[in-house]
């Protein structure tokens, strides 16, 4: 991979440039949100960058067709008009973009040694830090979405917890990816504080009378966001095969949990509040190109498939190495976990595949959550249910401090990052303060 | 209540003068979907009434204020926008529409005796059947669609036919309105073809092997939908006093369910496939002030309630007549059920508080269905599943032909109606072709 000229790009950053990813910010030169790319510690600007005419020759003509003017795609307020252009445009896009921000740029004249438009285009972040700078924002309008379960290790746990181990895992677990319809209006971008949600929770099982109160295991849940670029249509399936040409990027996503109040509502129809009152994605979508180089195999099923599941590779899942940090409100990190994306045992193709199979229409930004991501030892739970196993044991942190779930001002962090220094691809963090 | 001069209302259309729902329709002269009011067999255009002056100034404020023309709001693809304006503005422009169209009406100049724009704004419906005229629309872009289960009669039917009638009631059921998240996407109006889906489905229990095939217990679900005006923000309640003010008003809905899917998937996180294939709501939106003259009670909860579900009256529920026809392939129709909207044992109110006890946002055009709505009697059941007694008993039709579920070519129309003769108020029709 060829280096770049933006200065200061740490070898661990996880923007890259083999990463580029996409996303919506504000400015304090514009403060209505538009499209942008992460490189290091620096924000390219495309809404900037592709109102320049010589950049926007540089970019597929698909991108420029579809608008009245060739900036007008990055100049929306989220990234469903650029999702929805297809794999064939987000590859030429972010291959424009890697050539622009090369050392070895083929068109060094266009940015590179463009004082005006660079100085104009290529912001740091560190501003947004100081107050000035750049404002994340979601990046799309998210329609539907959905929450699986396809995480082995948590299922396992949790089953086991609630059923023992001979039961953990119900008899449907390994031939089809079970999910649930989650909440799309309560998604947030990282950063976004959360509020502990009041609930109806049942804290004495014998009296079998439930009390309204502010929940006592607020927890967090460590998963990967899948974002879809082309739709289906009503009653038309998506194969499996055809799958990865309808996936934009993945996200880091935080699926908050009320643990007391789901324990109460979820019988018979599933979680409900216990999840609705935020789930936190983060800010940059990383292109499923990207992540192309970092396929591994998934968790082995070895129940026969169905043939509508039977993908034609092994490596269908990625090996993202994932990191909570819990950071008290007296300022001490912890690093409760340390998992990884391939803990999976469905691949988002059999996701989405499953998905549609009896004709459900998926939407450009419609969002499917992998489920909690655990790995096989305690210390890569990816939750603090499973960390503290249902509540019963403390969880020790730096500071002398212990949680068995989340405290008022804990801070949760979630990070996930691919390859090697220098060519890192990764997330922005989802750090949320839980207020 | 005031007659209409508009001719050939019958005095059992649901669409009197006490009614006037609003609709999205277009027509052979405008094919932009646009917003309209119903009033017996004709379609008053609301974009081409309230295009002209001497109309929009008998509009409410609001309704000028918050658009460029006066005409705006109901030229847009969606009633959203005039959701979000609020109660007191609904009650208001269906005053003014309710005057406009009433004999002695206080401004005939304007629609009665002004034959130009009568003959462009009122539009016999029978057109339609016609192949020329009105095409109906979804009515509102709908965010996020959340089914609740709060029919009594239907849940207990339905837990007695898996646990027994001890057994019936999870425990929780009096104690919170039980709901789930449910598929957006998916949500279709009357007359758009409903595919039977495919799906896994354990054909025989014994071997524990799944197959993948179209559902062969397909059926529908007899539901009220209620949509929502005006949003709360993220980790803001509504109140159950305030919820009323939330509510624009009211659709059928029919949610169609694959039983044997749903059988299999459904543990431990809820139903998934086996509903979000297709639900049907029926085109023409009730407002929640052309209902209030039909409250009556709940049924009955013994269960003491947490203070966030306590409501100051007894009269939360609506007496509105539901019939369910089934007419088969060759043309031979069915009344198969007749229920009534009042055998819910909660309330919308109710579902609305509870729904953002959390601090779950809800948005404009977000809906809540009321799961199916079955009286105590076996005949006034709203689902298949009830009548056929999980599949075990034949339902008997005209024709002498019987059913357990939908055969392809069965066509399930709900109505819902309230009120005497001349004074109706009702839904159109959710009239749906299985195919």
């Amino acid at each position: 991979m060829a280096s770049t000229w933006v200065p200061d790009v740490s070898p661990d950053s996880p923007f890259s440039l083999a990463n580029i990813p996409f996303g919506i910010i504000s400015t304090s030169e514009d403060a209505a949100p538009h499209g942008a790319a992460a490189i290091g510690s620096y924000v390219l600007d495309l809404k900037v960058l592709t109102s320049d005419p010589k950049v926007s020759a540089l970019f597929p003509s698909s991108l420029i067709n579809n608008s009245s003017s060739s900036g007008a795609i990055f100049s929306q307020p989220t990234l469903n008009a650029f999702a929805a252009l297809g794999r064939p445009t987000h590859r030429a896009v972010r291959a424009a973009i890697q050539d622009l921000l090369s050392a070895s740029t083929s068109h060094p004249e266009v940015l590179r040694d463009n004082e005006a438009l660079r100085s104009r285009a290529l912001i740091p972040t560190s501003q947004a830090r100081r107050g000035g700078g750049v404002t994340m924002h979601l990046p799309m309008s998210i329609g539907d979405y959905t929450d699986f379960y396809a995480g082995y290790h948590h299922a396992f746990a949790v089953g086991a917890m609630f059923r023992g181990p001979q039961n953990a895992l119900q008899p449907n677990y390994t031939h089809l990816p079970v999910g649930y319809h989650g909440r799309a209006s309560s998604i947030v971008v990282s950063g976004t504080p959360v509020r502990r949600p009041r609930g109806q929770i049942l804290l004495n099982a014998a009296t079998g009378e439930p009390t309204t109160a502010p929940s006592r295991r607020l927890d967090m849940e460590l998963e990967l966001g899948c974002l879809v670029a082309t739709p289906n249509a009503l009653g038309e399936p998506i194969s499996v095969e055809e799958a990865e040409e309808h996936i934009f990027g993945y996200v880091l996503l935080n699926d908050w949990s009320a643990r007391d109040v789901q324990t109460w509502e979820y019988v018979p129809l599933g979680p409900f509040n216990s999840k609705n009152f935020a789930s936190t994605i983060s800010p940059w979508v990383v292109l499923a190109d990207a992540l192309e180089p970092f396929r591994t195999a998934a968790i082995e099923n070895k129940t026969p498939l169905q043939d509508y599941l039977k993908e034609g590779r092994k490596d269908t899942v990625f090996d993202i190495e994932l990191e909570v940090d819990l950071e008290t409100p007296s300022g001490d990190v912890t690093t409760i976990s340390n998992s990884n994306s391939k803990y999976l045992m469905w691949s988002f193709p059999q996701m989405l595949a499953h998905h549609t199979l009896g004709g459900c229409p998926m939407r450009t930004g419609d969002m499917l959550g992998s489920g909690t991501i655990s790995g096989p030892d305690p210390k890569q739970s990816g939750s603090l249910l499973e960390m503290s196993e249902g509540g019963k044991k403390d969880v020790f942190l730096y500071g002398m401090d212990v949680r068995r779930f989340l405290r008022d001002g804990d801070t949760v962090t979630i990070r996930g990052t691919c390859g090697k220094p220098g060519e890192r691809v990764g997330f922005g963090d989802t750090q949320d303060i839980q207020a």
